[in-house]
């Protein structure tokens, strides 16, 4: 086996993209803009030459095992991207074969979170668990699962998106999605801002988050005043973990997993969102699944997460 | 390998059994009453010289490769029965290693609706499917979960509850888990039954239904009230149908499956209720899996059903 494997991560504004070696180590790392480029083309002709400057400049050719990438909507059966949401190219956009094409090596595409799974598997919290489920709060919710070892893809290559399970059936929130009361419009950093504005609309107490203006509020600002004792910004986080804890009772009933990985930027608030996440699991598990599931931060370092999640799909690429 | 399995459903009130072969054709079945011995030792002493009997009768000694057993809360990992509902027996109940005793082959447990999965899988309308989906509605709601062809049992052996997803999380129903607001409360037989109790009440017109006592109506009553053109009948299983749908549309994001199979008493008001059904599935459905999912119905014939799932778990018993 070929020591290196590429990961690349495609997001809306950057394209992150490292040489991680077997023990989950990034040797080298580079990024560009990813809406630079009109034309998916001209796209990945810059990613291919700064790839290749990085695997010249650190010895690395002829040493890359795959390639392995996340990216918005990309399927792991197709390798295409469809619907690719905040991506500037027309979709379906033929990812996992263009990149084949270009590189000559295999490669292997999948959707952000199921990227952040695997890099969990393979070298974070989730090392030694073959049931697990991963939620990465960020803008939205996404979610990769793990079953006997196997990620979900399902019957189409779509599996494991449970941003979008339902959790207010009846005057929910808009969803990105189009739908109303999906989990992502409670539980994103998005959703815990949406929370704090009706939360200063309908409540009359004095609260740190009315010195700024309502519409700029972020998931940080109501962490930052939680974190200052402001009540109502703790109280966003207590009605946004119930929310979450109740969710992930009901998930556990389908997979039994023995743990969920929480991962993003909205993970960050630790016990201010753990705290009542725990207590509405416990209070909402059937009683044959209570105690059992953990919750746990992901192990993964932020800064690399995104590469490495992606790189350790191309040790499975063909 | 040995060309026959001994197939045994363990119910609250029968016992069935039956000797398999690899076509799934029920070569011999017995029953026994599960209730009849309050010792356990006693009833697995009547079973195996009922099944012996079978056996000896049949020509088939020396030739079972294995048993599969179905029963209420057993654990495929620990081959016990905890919190056995209905079963007359102190739990935890060793089934798996007394049968092993006793018969001196391989055994295998699982639950009801898991061994439905297995039998539906290997005889019958998920032949040929890797990820699927198989919901039993019977008394109550229970599901086998297939993905990339391996039954589901989750990190403790007890996955595959989705009786107990909340599909109402304000003022649900009481459910039998102490719970409210499951799936089970709603769309089981009994949960029929409730909600015609229920229209009954609010509602004020006529009824075919108001001929008879109102705590002695069942779900066949009402689906033959139904198709005798009953209207409030009628809504009971439209508000069934679409409270299922809506489950359905749910569990999608998880693990987008080929097809859910619905299997048991309540699958036999066949367009009375997937008509509402596949509405609301449609209607609530993540635009990504739209259309996708198929709801059909279970091919095994009611009577062989119990046995023939159980069975199959028998050709995989070490």
């Amino acid at each position: 086996m070929k020591p290196y494997v590429i990961g690349i991560d495609i997001g809306g504004t950057n394209t992150v993209f490292g040489i991680v070696d077997a023990r989950g180590i990034v040797i080298a790392s580079g990024s560009i803009k990813t809406a630079k480029h009109s034309k998916f083309d001209d796209y990945i002709d810059e990613l291919h030459q700064e790839i290749t400057r990085l695997i010249q400049t650190h010895d690395a050719v002829d040493k890359i095992h795959g390639i392995g990438v996340g990216a918005p909507n990309a399927n792991y059966y197709t390798g295409m991207i469809v619907d690719g949401v905040n991506l500037p190219w027309p979709t379906p956009i033929p990812l996992a074969q263009t990149l084949r094409d270009q590189f000559g090596i295999p490669v292997a595409v999948t959707n952000d979170a199921n990227a952040a799974a695997i890099g969990e598997m393979t070298y974070g919290a989730a090392r030694g668990m073959k049931d697990f489920i991963m939620i990465t709060l960020g803008t939205g919710v996404g979610s990769g699962i793990v079953i006997n070892g196997q990620l979900v893809y399902g019957h189409d290559g779509f599996a494991g998106e449970l941003g979008h399970v339902i959790v207010k059936r009846n005057n929910g929130r808009l969803c990105g999605c189009g739908r109303t009361g999906c989990l992502e419009a409670y539980c994103s950093a998005t959703g815990v801002a949406r929370t704090a504005r009706e939360f200063l609309e309908i409540r009359h107490e004095p609260s740190l988050l009315r010195n700024m203006p309502i519409e700029a509020i972020t998931s940080k600002d109501v962490y930052d005043a939680a974190i200052a004792g402001d009540q109502l910004a703790i109280d966003v986080f207590n009605y946004t973990g119930e929310i979450l804890g109740e969710a992930l009772a009901d998930m556990t009933v389908f997979s039994s997993p023995e743990a969920f990985i929480l991962f993003g930027g909205l993970a960050k608030a630790g016990e201010m969102l753990l705290r009542p996440l725990r207590a509405a699991m416990d209070r909402n598990m059937l009683s044959i699944f209570k105690g059992k599931p953990k919750v746990i931060l992901s192990e993964l370092k932020e800064a690399d997460a995104a590469v490495l999640g992606a790189s350790a799909l191309g040790w499975e690429a063909k």
